[in-house]
């Protein structure tokens, strides 16, 4: 199933598909090279957001949920990714510890724990939950509503003065987070010198600043634009960034509005440029943070002087209760895709670096100018599988395939901007 | 869909599933390793047969052509483990040069050219078509009935004294062979130590002999027996050999003779160890050779004794005209899957060491325990891609993925087989 688009794809964004289907060869060499370079992160998934006239990365998540949402047939692909990850990791890993989320009431987020067991699992890795929960203090069984079974299991320190984490008996090669550490960091994962932390701790939300990827980003769009001949802007969202907003005490209320004023006449004139005449628009989000809470559509930079009480409230909390400092003001871009009259947005999902499938995240409450990321959201998987080899012979807009292949091309450049900044923010680095 | 086991399964072969089901890591982690201390040659094709009782490779194809028999949706696994095959080959390679059969009339194999040629170009290559017939002296496009062209061109040595291989205006990194070289090795693909040729020459039927293949695969089986604590037999057919037999002159049917004794024999007591009803039966097939000519089945000895003409003329020769020399003497593999009432056999395709898909080999005029690679075959896509992770939670012998995993842990041994014996065929290796 292919979701709608409420524009006719035309102008633009035909001229990219056209452009990236018949360079294919040279993109995935470029790719190719690209990847002797830069080591792709061990799994990611990115939010696409489609204006019909553009396609960019919004979101990109280095520790993503949701596998469950993948539709099984997709499966193989992630586990030859993954084979291919490990052997370049561990070769001859025999153990992996994979740790979720603390809180871990979430049918659905345990489902994806369980997807990503049985990856792992046919991967060729004994796979173990450990728990960074303080109330799991002994093995303890969860019991999913489709048969499965998972074991979370209390970490430990292990080996020669506890410098490995493991389980009581269980040493693994690699520890997998599927945690984002927004909480902060937690000691016991402190200091882990002879096993592969993957991701890294300084990709975690305790430390990561999504303005660092966008910097990354803005590097690979560019190089690859010159690759294909195009604008980057078709790819690549306008943002920038103030530091040391406190909405609670309306600090750095003015930086907010002469950037979101800055991107919106940035966006204004790109649009005039293409003849698009849909209404510019930002968003402002926390730099550090996720799981869609502290994000704001705005269309006018006097909106954020005037925030009522209940809209700072909502912009200064985000996950487990850090408070925001640094907001990020990024062009909003337009999602047409809408699958029966709900607004939708493709997420891809990689791991190493393959695509290994996708959905759509659909919203039925929400508008095509609005963050999709939020209660009340449901997905469609992406038919990915079906017929997935490009077709160049297909009138650009009309093939699903190439619309997909298009989605990996774009969800890829932004797995190689996280791979960029990871490099770049890397605190043991010389 | 899956086809129809005549025979339940039951006994030694449900063992089997049990078996490698559960110890799925410990299998996948048995590969990696192996994996590190040998090359999995570019692509490959194994035929398998499915006894019930025992499920073991009978052909393992180095230049497998039906691609175009696997499904679409299989394609981008072939995809992406070509791209993991390619950038270990040759990282930065820009053109690929593709060497299909000489003779090309064949609409299927020419189909399974063109797809061959898009898994490789989504891959980040440029590919071109290099023929080996003396009528294509320039570029020759075909039209193919689904609309696709495919450009012919002749071979040309380039570079400085001809050092390389390639078209006239085309310099290729790598040459992958679709040519099995029945019909000897071509001067022009001689002497090319700049360029990676795949799979290498002494793959090609010039050279290679099925008993290497299958002396090589009788140490795999025994390796990988003792990990899941199996009889090598029930994965492993006998077999022997008898060399400088000539049909027509009548030399050698007394060395036949006693091996197929000897094979029947040994099966006997297999089939009497595990309380099996079927009469043995031996195939006799020419140890060099393809494409199903020359295959005999045989159930007493006496059979080869008495060949009337037709039948030595049969087994005489085989593609391209060669004599037969060497002769094959294996244990026959009962397959007692049945598609619509018409016997079938799997076949599984693996690119790098990756399994991409397969499909089974219908024949509705051959019996179960004839060879099926023979005119009036047909093909069913394998359904790999229905939920294609085991579920350790089934009852063996009931789970589609569960059967088609066995498949490719199977078809992976041989893999592992042929590429034990390039190594020690290789007549460069020191």
């Amino acid at each position: 199933m292919v979701p709608h688009l409420i524009t006719a794809l035309n102008g633009p964004l035909l001229e990219l598909e056209s452009k990236v289907l018949e360079a294919t060869p040279a993109i995935e060499r470029w790719f190719r090279l690209e990847w002797q370079e830069h080591t792709p992160p061990f799994y990611c998934s990115v939010d696409l957001r489609n204006a019909g006239f553009k396609l960019a990365p919004v979101d990109t998540n280095l520790f993503p949920g949701g596998f469950n949402n993948l539709s099984p047939e997709m499966m193989p692909l992630a586990v030859q990714a993954s084979m291919a990850s490990i052997e370049k990791i561990c070769p001859d890993a025999k153990n992996l510890l994979l740790i979720p989320e603390r809180h871990t009431r979430n049918v659905f987020y345990l489902q994806n724990v369980a997807r990503l067991a049985s990856i792992l699992r046919q991967t060729g890795l004994n796979v173990r939950l450990g728990s960074l929960s303080e109330e799991i203090t002994k093995p303890t069984p969860i019991d999913l509503p489709d048969g499965q079974r998972l074991v979370l299991e209390p970490l430990a320190r292990i080996g020669n003065k506890g410098r490995r984490l493991g389980l009581k008996d269980f040493d693994p090669c690699t520890i997998l987070l599927n945690n984002d550490l927004s909480g902060g960091i937690p000691k016991i994962l402190e200091n882990l010198h002879e096993q592969y932390l993957l991701p890294p701790l300084h990709a975690g939300w305790a430390v990561r600043r999504k303005s660092n990827h966008f910097d990354a980003y803005d590097d690979v769009a560019k190089k690859f634009s010159k690759v294909i001949d195009i604008d980057p802007w078709m790819i690549n969202p306008f943002f920038t960034k103030c530091t040391g907003v406190n909405f609670h005490e309306r600090i750095g209320e003015e930086c907010l509005q002469e950037s979101v004023d800055t991107i919106l006449k940035k966006i204004a004139r790109k649009y005039k440029e293409y003849g698009i005449k849909e209404k510019p628009y930002v968003i402002v989000k926390a730099d550090a943070g996720t799981y869609g809470m502290g994000i704001m559509t705005v269309k006018d930079a006097s909106e954020v002087k005037d925030l009522n009480r209940k809209e700072r409230n909502k912009m200064s909390v985000i996950k487990e209760g850090l408070e925001v400092a640094d907001v990020l003001v990024q062009e909003g871009v337009y999602t047409f895709e809408k699958i029966n009259e709900a607004v939708a947005e493709p997420v891809v999902y990689m791991m190493d670096r393959y695509v290994v499938g996708g959905f759509y995240r659909v919203h039925t409450g929400r508008g095509v100018d609005e963050n999709l990321n939020a209660p009340g959201m449901h997905f469609v998987p992406l038919a990915f599988e079906h017929n997935s080899i490009p077709d160049v012979a297909a009138k650009p807009g009309i093939a699903v395939p190439n619309r997909f292949y298009l989605y990996g091309v774009v969800a890829r450049l932004a797995l190689l901007a996280a791979s960029l900044e990871l490099e770049r923010t890397d605190p043991e680095a010389e």
